[in-house]
């Protein structure tokens, strides 16, 4: 698919990828994506992503359900940065419980916490 | 300082930027910094950057006068991407001309570019 061929793929054979969402315009998340995440997500519209850590395929949303419906898929000029616009459901998108994972803001020579956890993660996730 | 030792660097000693417009909220670009350009970054208040291509520290705007005062510095969830919500000089932050560098969105199996350039990039950079 040229599509795909267009994107510039790291040494690792990935690209990041933001998510921005589309009613608030507040930057979610930054997250990589695979051949394959790109393939299932422009196929599911649904955001999926390579998770580093675990070194797998991860459908967002999978284990908590705060999947991220995508709405446009764009590609910067030098085709190494992907950028969705996506609908957050449950308005969660960070593993801690806060609304988007970019909230710490550095002040006075510290990062601080400045965004409120929305869900405890053990709600989201279980005990286990 | 321990603020920036906080931050995640990958392999390369580099961490992802995002520049959001404070003004739109549109995403402006993504970029790397090494430590040297984040702390450019704090001290100065207008986005420096590492260019990968070229390998040098690049504050953005040198040539174009298209520099980025940063508002706000984000961090996010686990220290390795970076938030800057910035003023955009000129409107302009792609060396395209364009308004952004997300210009391109996937419509049909193809990426098109969906916003016009506003400036000739020769008239921001000189015929060279």
């Amino acid at each position: 698919m040229s599509w795909m061929d267009a994107v510039i793929w790291n040494e690792h054979e990935l690209v990041p990828a933001i998510a921005q969402d589309a009613a608030s315009m507040r930057v979610l998340t930054l997250a990589w994506m695979n051949r394959e995440a790109l393939a299932r997500t422009v196929a599911t519209r649904q955001a999926h992503y390579w998770s580093r850590s675990r070194a797998k395929l991860w459908h967002k949303g999978e284990l908590s359900g705060h999947v991220q419906r995508v709405l446009e898929i764009r590609l910067d000029c030098d085709n190494d940065a992907i950028l969705l616009i996506v609908e957050q459901e449950g308005g969660i998108s960070c593993h801690t419980g806060h609304g988007r994972c970019f909230f710490q803001r550095l002040e006075n020579g510290a990062w601080h916490d400045v965004e409120p956890v929305l869900k405890d993660p053990k709600a989201i996730y279980g005990d286990g």
